[in-house]
């Protein structure tokens, strides 16, 4: 199966826009098993569309389109497709009504630009947007399979989870399937874990086990694929090797495949049935944004305090000034405080705190750029940490936020 | 000018690496008023490779080829270009010379495999890797330029800034030149935008300029191109309409470029000596993270609380428990009370606040998931603002937090 993916928009020629869209969908395919052999983008031009569906069609089994699709004048994509695929617009009348539904519960008024979203080529099937009013095509011509999709990324991958994959996958049942499995691991460099799973990696080569390493700032994803026809098998395989993993490198392994920290550190916290609250100062909110970004975290997450002026731990966390003078706020002591007090002042059974220089200013010689303190509290025990981060503010917030969730994970799965 | 830039590697296609080098040149040549028409993206493989070295020769006068240059066995990419242009490999001395230069002053041994790096194409001009040992290459055929680089980032751009891109220009000095302004919007949806904007819209094509909508949660950029020879009167023309948008939706727009809503808000700040706290509730601490992702955001920052319990909201801002049971903790007086009291509590000048229900769950018929009031303290002033946006969750708390900070930024500019 030779698949390809146009996309449309002039943002990504100029790169105004990096083109994410066709990274994901050509990783989608591949999941499952499609082979992506071009990738295309091309302007928001009728002659350039229709030339490169041309092209398309006479290689590719499965074309992907995304782009053009939004209400606004800019979008000519539709048209085009309809000369392509020698068809008209007409209105659908079930679309109409979801969008007609769409804009009421939110009480916006519906334009006609809106109305005209429900205007869709009379011989393609209607892949559902549930995300938003621009609906995904698809289209049998000859040999070839066309979709066209929105360019706005949730929205095309929406369509493509909820549609257009289930669909794909069950066409292709019966072809030798590529099975991945990811390690997600946080708190240890690449080359350091590479040393140490050094004997480990060696050993996935008897079961023909491919192994990738995608670092991200604070996580380094460890990535296993293998490829049979005997799924069963293959994922048997693939789950002993991780479990050798596991016994190797217990604290750095925090989840699995789309396992999050904040969901991760979530989940512990329910079935521990525990709160949290957090003081912040250089993570400036971040930890409180990863715990509260889950999907019902108010059951455990009590509130945070970001007290990033000194006056402000004084005065929210009661941390005594002289304390601060002394040690500098930048200090174990201080950071233990912390985490001290907001576990009182929310009531809850953690404290969780930062403090650190997130720079690029306000380094010194002894506490540079990327010194940061966190701590844990709870009922009878602090547990602190230094951490000795690089240059980039904001990559020093991320990992900061990130490794505190560690610590409070690593006090909830040893409690 | 028709320029095409072809991307070689199997890791981009299956969506392993995301193509940022095709958006930097695209980017670049767009700076230096080249039309970048297509993108192609093709995997490790001959036939790919002279297909489309084929079908870019036919419709493009400038073809930027990146990929497939380093010392491992899957690049093919030097053999296939000898074969297309019609010549053979021969042994540059120069590089050569360089390459055992860069292994020695590294303390490297080197192999056969680095030292075949200095077989080029005799046909090519070369250019130099001030950053590598995978040479650039220059082909002139017929009316195309063809331009190989190595794939590696920082390699790729040593090259195009200091041997393509000098010599492109003056090549082009006389050519057409293409600019671009983009200007960020805040607060209306792409479809209500385009219908207040429809006359000012079709007075862009009296000067000849392009409009693009490029909508992401929250924002809207509006994107004007305009192409000529004469980059002052240019910039004057877009200035021009610029400035009548403005006029036409003050509140808005937000920014210019890359402007972000939480540095613009900054520099009002800093502008007006003032310094901000908030308290987040639906938010969960986001509307904090954006102010703090600035560097220097401590001269105005005070601090945050995230009152995620409605005990807290009672405890740390001193709403009153009667006012939450009787109104709601989404209510128009438990937000502005919040936004008075956090103003107090960090001694700031302003006082932002949220209170929503980001859902999934947590909504009814009377406040829907979606609902969040917003507001803004100052001192004699409170106002607030209704949102009902939609159903995710991430994009309810994402909105959410950029609208806080555009109510904040209206109270600055109007004070």
């Amino acid at each position: 199966m030779n698949c390809e993916v146009i996309s449309i928009g002039d943002e990504l020629l100029i790169g105004q826009t990096v083109n994410t869209n066709a990274s994901w969908i050509g990783m989608q395919l591949n999941l499952i098993g499609f082979d992506v052999n071009y990738g295309v983008v091309i302007p928001d031009d009728k002659s350039a569309i229709l030339n490169a569906l041309k092209i398309s069609s006479e290689r590719s089994d499965l074309v992907v389109v995304t782009g053009g699709l939004g209400p606004t004048k800019d979008d000519i994509t539709k048209h085009t497709l309809c000369e392509f695929f020698q068809t008209t617009l007409e209105l659908n009348h079930e679309i109409e009504d979801d969008i007609i539904t769409y804009f009421s519960a939110r009480g916006l008024p519906i334009l006609q630009t809106n109305r005209d979203q429900a205007l869709l080529p009379k011989n393609c099937k209607i892949l559902n947007n549930s995300k938003g009013t621009a609906s995904g095509m698809w289209f049998d011509k000859e040999q070839t399979v066309f979709i066209s999709l929105p360019g706005v990324p949730y929205e095309m991958k929406a369509i493509m989870l909820e549609e257009v994959l289930p669909n794909l996958r069950s066409s292709n049942s019966n072809a030798s399937q590529l099975i991945n499995k990811t390690v997600k691991t946080h708190g240890m460099g690449e080359s350091f874990l590479a040393e140490i799973i050094k004997d480990w990696e060696e050993g996935l080569s008897d079961d023909k086990i491919k192994l990738a390493y995608l670092p991200s700032p604070g996580i380094v994803k460890l990535r296993l694929t293998i490829s049979g026809s005997k799924k069963e098998r293959l994922n048997q395989k693939l789950d002993y090797h991780i479990d050798k993993l596991k016994a190797l490198i217990p604290k750095q392994i925090f989840g699995l495949e789309k396992d999050t920290m904040e969901a991760v550190v979530g989940n512990l916290l329910i079935e521990a049935s525990s709160t949290v609250s957090t003081a912040e100062s250089c993570t400036g909110g971040s930890v409180a944004k990863l715990l509260t970004s889950i999907s019902g975290s108010s059951a455990y997450f009590n509130g945070s305090v970001v007290t990033y002026s000194n006056k402000s731990k004084e005065e929210l966390l009661n941390v005594d000034s002289m304390l601060i003078e002394k040690e500098g706020a930048v200090s174990q002591k201080v950071v233990e405080k912390m985490a001290k007090q907001v576990r009182n002042i929310f009531h809850s059974d953690f404290g969780v705190s930062t403090s650190g220089i997130a720079g690029p200013g306000g380094g010194s010689i002894e506490k540079p750029v990327g010194t940061v303190w966190i701590a844990v509290a709870s009922k009878n025990k602090v547990v602190s940490k230094k951490l000795n981060l690089g240059y980039s503010r904001e990559r020093n917030i991320h990992v900061s936020a990130l490794s505190a969730l560690n610590l409070l994970r690593l006090e909830l799965v040893n409690n």
